[in-house]
């Protein structure tokens, strides 16, 4: 029998990792990771009860034994042999935004702890097995989306920490799709330009108007959409933005 | 009564534009449009047999008073106040590629009569029906697509005629998406990065394997995406290449 | 004798043209064009009065007749097998900036007529002079430069004539320097991405603070040091902004 | 008196940064970086002899203490209220290539330690002295460069951490540059794109001809160049390659 195919994804918040989770689970199980568990216990027990699966998993992603040992659980609950249908780094490091000589070592490190390193540590550990999947002949290409943003294109005054980390997930993204789309492995970058909405951002942007924020779950209708490509046809990079987005 | 929304497409061949046709039928009326009715003759007839409704015009989208005749000749069949769901511009100029000494100034203006001038034309005859569309409070937001191509970012060796034109298509994009997007509608620039598998490049990249070429289906099946795009999460341009593809 | 090398330029006004003429005037005999003599007139007179050699000749860089006509007056005055240090590429065509439903086709076609048809008749008139001089074992290689503009890299709301002329003489620009550049003409785009300081914008800006807005001066500077790049260190394209320039 | 404007160039091997030292040596006493002696050594000693003045000292730039000691040495050897006319960020990390599944976290972070964190080690460094330095009122106005690569640009498979590195410098150049630019600091990228022609390369593009390899002296007129610009027309990016090259 086939190992059953799952998806994983890094940074499940209130947003777009909890949008992404609930689209995926309609089809795969679903792992859900980030550091605090209280930012998955409800929605693992919410898709559960609908009939869906979902395993939350805490775990630092930006720190090698905590990946090694979120990714061993995994191997736990679906087998050692388990293969992935899709893959969603979606965690961002703190975002620090300050005048650049006030920067320490550490907070101009924080962007690409998680964007760079980060990625690279879930990157290593989820490849091996979208790969196996490409050998079950899934219906669709196994998939791996990074979440990228604004400052994944520009550099802006007082950014430097947050827009090193989000160009080198960039950086990552394209190698790797030139490594692994010839594989089968369809990457995919989505350069989310806006304010999500989300109950943190629910003051931001008053008087804008309605839809001025970005729905996650129409976000996550677009990393399905991305998942469900022909592999003739794989998108590599999408922008997203809200209609009254200056850009 | 509201208007019926419609979908109109320019630029129907054998590839992209039948495939976005047959996919737009299903849910609205199409209007196609090529030089050539033997382009959409066919289509035409099987659409229509199968339930849908579509109506084949011919027109020269580079050609003022041709493109006013066709759409007076939209008004006549779907009345006056027809509005538009969805507007895609896939036509494409007579493919020019020599040495640059050689061009004739008509050759080097190829590129731009169709994908310049005649993406203005139809942009102006199609904005005012997807405006019309904005105040019907339709399902999907109105949509205006592009077909784009890997010269719409890079002006290679002796494509000085086929890339001024796609790079002036994607300014055309760029442009209307940031005046347009405010009033509702999606404005979207898709960049087609491979060789479409139609019967004329049956011969092409023998040997590539599987999958090489681009499916038309699936790049249809990637418009209807950018069509369905909540309004809040819009794409403004998205690039296709298969999987094997360089880039 | 080797033909004497000489420098066109085409758009000369009172900004960037006139000081790109100064400047290379100091080592070879410049041809200015404009489409009005009252733009190079008293220039001309300066250049010939201090030293220098200036021909003007009125021309428009739009109209392939008057293209044609211009360089037989080159030929005239400089001989049959004069050749090309150097070629500027400064014409702008009309600027127009209104609502994209209320553009004529011809407003629209006003970008393209000079950014794209202009550029590739100067192209094509100019590039036999410059492979001319390639034999000649100048000092510094022959060089075409276009100037560009923020526009070149983004298409502005209402901006659509002047961006798709822009994005179609960038294409152009790379085109020609992938098929020119191994013949060993070094060809380059330069981005002015500010406001030009000449007596037409004086009353602009005031109160952004001295250098505001570009010198003349420094472009021609930044054009000269393009011109005087050894082949194996070609800058294809370069961009230009005053230091409290937002981008 | 006015404190001695110094050059300080990190990364100093016997291609661009020793370039770049002998140009701006010619004009400021000049201060070599790089972890081995043996890549200044000679080169202090001939700066020294032929008029000059250079200070060589060893360094890790992505150590924090080795950098506070150099710069302690600089402090000590010219004076705690030093300023800077121009500071170039020349180093790059070991160059590791191959597939991503065999890269160990470590190979990953070698491009990131130098072009991200060791970028920000001498941004943090030079910018105070180069910010003193404009309120001196210096000829040209005090200039950082950052040495870029093709890789800044574009992930090619098997580059992911060369290209996180370079991505990454290219955000916190961006970002420094809009920082720093209306403080009157000229933050400029320089994407190299070629290979240097050094000993170690000289076997290399053998039969390509003559000038396939970028001249480093080449390169420092253009990085002197930079240098000079009026703060009304700063270049922000720059692109360097071969009259051959492939892009």
């Amino acid at each position: 029998m086939a190992s059953k195919l799952i998806t994983i994804i890094a940074g499940v918040g209130p947003g777009t990792g909890a949008a992404v989770a609930r689209k995926f689970a309609k089809t795969y199980p679903v792992v859900l990771m980030a550091r605090n568990p209280s930012n998955y216990d409800s929605l693992v027990e919410e898709i559960n009860k609908s009939g869906g699966k979902a395993v939350g998993i805490s775990a630092d992603i930006s720190d090698e034994a905590s990946v090694k040992k979120a990714f061993g659980q995994i191997a736990e609950e679906f087998g050692g042999e388990v293969a992935c249908a899709a893959a969603v780094f979606n965690a961002s490091g703190k975002f620090v935004r300050k005048p650049f000589l006030e920067l320490s070592p550490s907070d101009f490190a924080t962007g690409y702890a998680v964007s760079g390193h980060g990625a690279f540590l879930f990157s290593q550990s989820t490849l091996p097995l979208l790969l196996r999947s490409v050998d079950q002949s899934p219906q669709y290409p196994p998939t791996l989306i990074f979440t990228g943003a604004t400052a994944s294109l520009k550099g802006g005054a007082q950014m430097s920490s947050f827009a090193a980390g989000k160009f080198a997930l960039r950086a990552l993204a394209q190698s790797l799709g030139r490594e692994f789309g010839p594989k089968g492995v369809h990457v995919a970058h989505a350069i989310i330009d806006g304010v999500i909405d989300i109950p943190r951002t629910k003051e931001w942007l008053q008087g804008a108007g309605p839809d001025a924020k970005i729905s996650a779950d129409a976000i996550a209708d677009a990393y399905w959409f991305l998942h469900t490509q022909h592999r003739s046809c794989f998108t590599n990079e999408i922008d997203i933005r809200p209609f009254v987005e200056k850009w």
